[in-house]
């Protein structure tokens, strides 16, 4: 995409974790910040945007919580996109002290993209209706002061009565389809979709009518089978495609955000690599899942996770593709009670 | 270019040492070994290619020797490009005790890639004259057994004498032109060049007559200045681009060999780079060489270093260009006394 990366690593492992087995090192928070001090003190510590993601231990998030701050301090135009990464589905994968260091780096976050679980876990309120969504970002909004919030994805069963049908896909999930007719059961996996949520803050200083933010989605057919790195692609996807307009600028909600238009494009990329991943790895006649089976064949997990490693260099013509993608939809309505 | 690389790191650092200052570690041999192994272990050491380049001591080296081993005998196809990186201009960059690992380690490679000063140190013969450059070539091909020698780099004023008027470039240099005139006195920096000079072992089991080698070579103008990584992204697009023909062949001098057309094209695309970053950086009124003033002005050497980081991701359709490039030239009665 034309970004000059700094790269640092916090762990150097050999293979991803979700192949069973590992090894390698974690950086420590005294070698990273052994780099970053250097970087500093080199004079190259000068980026314009913060990517961050996976940091697995409390002391190490606590040094990347300075770089943030100090380069925020440097440049309060920074633009930090803050990958508040702690697990998935109900389960949390790094150490449960890292979630009150995360809560205290909010604020310096541009954007953040949890996802459901992971709002939860920030807000400590749990999704399970519209009112509850409502709170959820009023929280990360106000008392977290984050401007642009990404909900990743969420199982579109789990709000799908709340959407309004304008943002449904065509075809029914979950006995709830466009038309308003229910089919007679639940729908195969395959055709199950997740809900991507945004929702920018309005700066709008002192109208009490305004809603707090504007708020846009998008509904993706799930694919199934689980991929590593997917929360990393669609983070990079976010910020390089994330152009704020200027300072102050109110939102339109007749026309596309800079955080809707940004996510519009990492949705449908990050979906159009697993796609391809997903192809490839049927061509070559991988199974999808069977966790059972892989206990028999010990190579066969191996097999399946090399099948399904992002097709990212095969899939390069897609990062730099112009093309218009599909939209995000704005949610009308949505803080109305 | 389309490969999809497992880059493992043998430094973790803030930046190149070129900035004088860096932070950071070093890969163990321990740590190397540790990842190597897991990767064993995952099923996923399955590499068609090995590129190999800088390796800061001998520990760490033994265990890149054994993975390329090991590698080899697993595929005999394997293509590995060793970059034997010891130094530069008459000095060592690594410490001495690699010299006789990288001498064992010759036998594996399918590509070599020293500079003048790492042949003289590998083979110790120094590069006066064309029958020490013939000495060198027989030694690297035959005691080491490596069928494909690039010397990436002579100053071709050492040299230049022994060149056939039609490899040398068109303006004169150093006292040597195409028309054997001799300007009055050596030329300033700018337009000096280097000669890159390549040399694939003949498979012709038991023609005495036959050359041991064909030569092939090719004068680059020299972009004045110091540039970090350059051999790095030499080797880099030397492997991409070199496509083996099938298993003896015999090379007919005539057309060029699948080691020019791969150097042809490694060549031409890191002096595209060289140039991109070089304009860019004059653009920015940086210094080419001032390493006095540096001394007075301690933030200049990082303007500098940062004007000359190479422009890779500015410069990425070079790397994907499919146009042709200028071909090396055979050199015809290289081997003839």
């Amino acid at each position: 995409m034309g970004y000059d990366v700094d790269v640092v690593n916090t762990v150097n492992f050999s293979n991803h974790t979700g192949y069973g087995y590992f090894g390698g090192t974690k950086t420590t928070a005294e070698e990273l910040s052994k780099i970053f001090d250097s970087m500093d003190k080199t004079g190259v510590l000068t980026a314009t945007r913060l990517l961050t993601g996976y940091i697995p231990n409390a002391a190490a998030l606590d040094v990347v919580h300075h770089l943030a701050r100090k380069l925020k301090a440097r440049n309060p135009n920074l633009i930090y996109l803050l990958d508040t990464v702690l697990g998935d589905a109900g389960k949390l994968y790094v150490a449960a002290d890292v979630i009150p260091v995360y809560r205290k780096m909010l604020p310096l976050a541009t954007i953040i993209t949890p996802n459901w679980f992971e709002v939860e876990t920030l807000t400590d309120i749990k999704l399970t209706d519209l009112a509850s969504l409502r709170g959820a970002l009023v929280k990360l909004h106000t008392v977290y002061q984050v401007p642009n919030v990404v909900i990743s994805s969420i199982p579109l069963s789990r709000i799908a009565p709340s959407v309004p049908p304008h943002l449904l896909p065509l075809r029914p999930i979950n006995g709830v389809a466009r038309n308003g007719v229910s089919p007679p059961s639940a729908l195969p996996d395959e055709q199950q979709y997740l809900i991507c949520i945004v929702s920018s803050l309005n700066h709008v200083p002192s109208e009490a009518t305004s809603p707090i933010s504007t708020v846009y989605a998008r509904c993706v057919p799930l694919i199934s089978g689980y991929f590593s790195g997917v929360g990393d692609l669609f983070s990079a996807l976010l910020l390089g495609h994330f152009h704020p307009a200027s300072t102050g600028s109110v939102h339109n909600s007749a026309c596309t955000s800079p955080l809707a238009t940004a996510t519009a494009h990492a949705l449908s990329k990050t979906h159009a690599i697993l796609s391809l991943t997903h192809l490839a790895a049927s061509a070559e006649s991988l199974p999808a899942t069977d966790d059972e089976l892989d206990a028999q064949e010990s190579e066969r997990i191996t097999r399946r996770m090399k099948g399904r490693e992002l097709r990212l260099v095969q899939g390069q013509d897609v990062f730099r593709s112009k093309d218009p993608v599909e939209p995000m939809i704005v949610w009308e309505g949505f803080w109305q009670e």
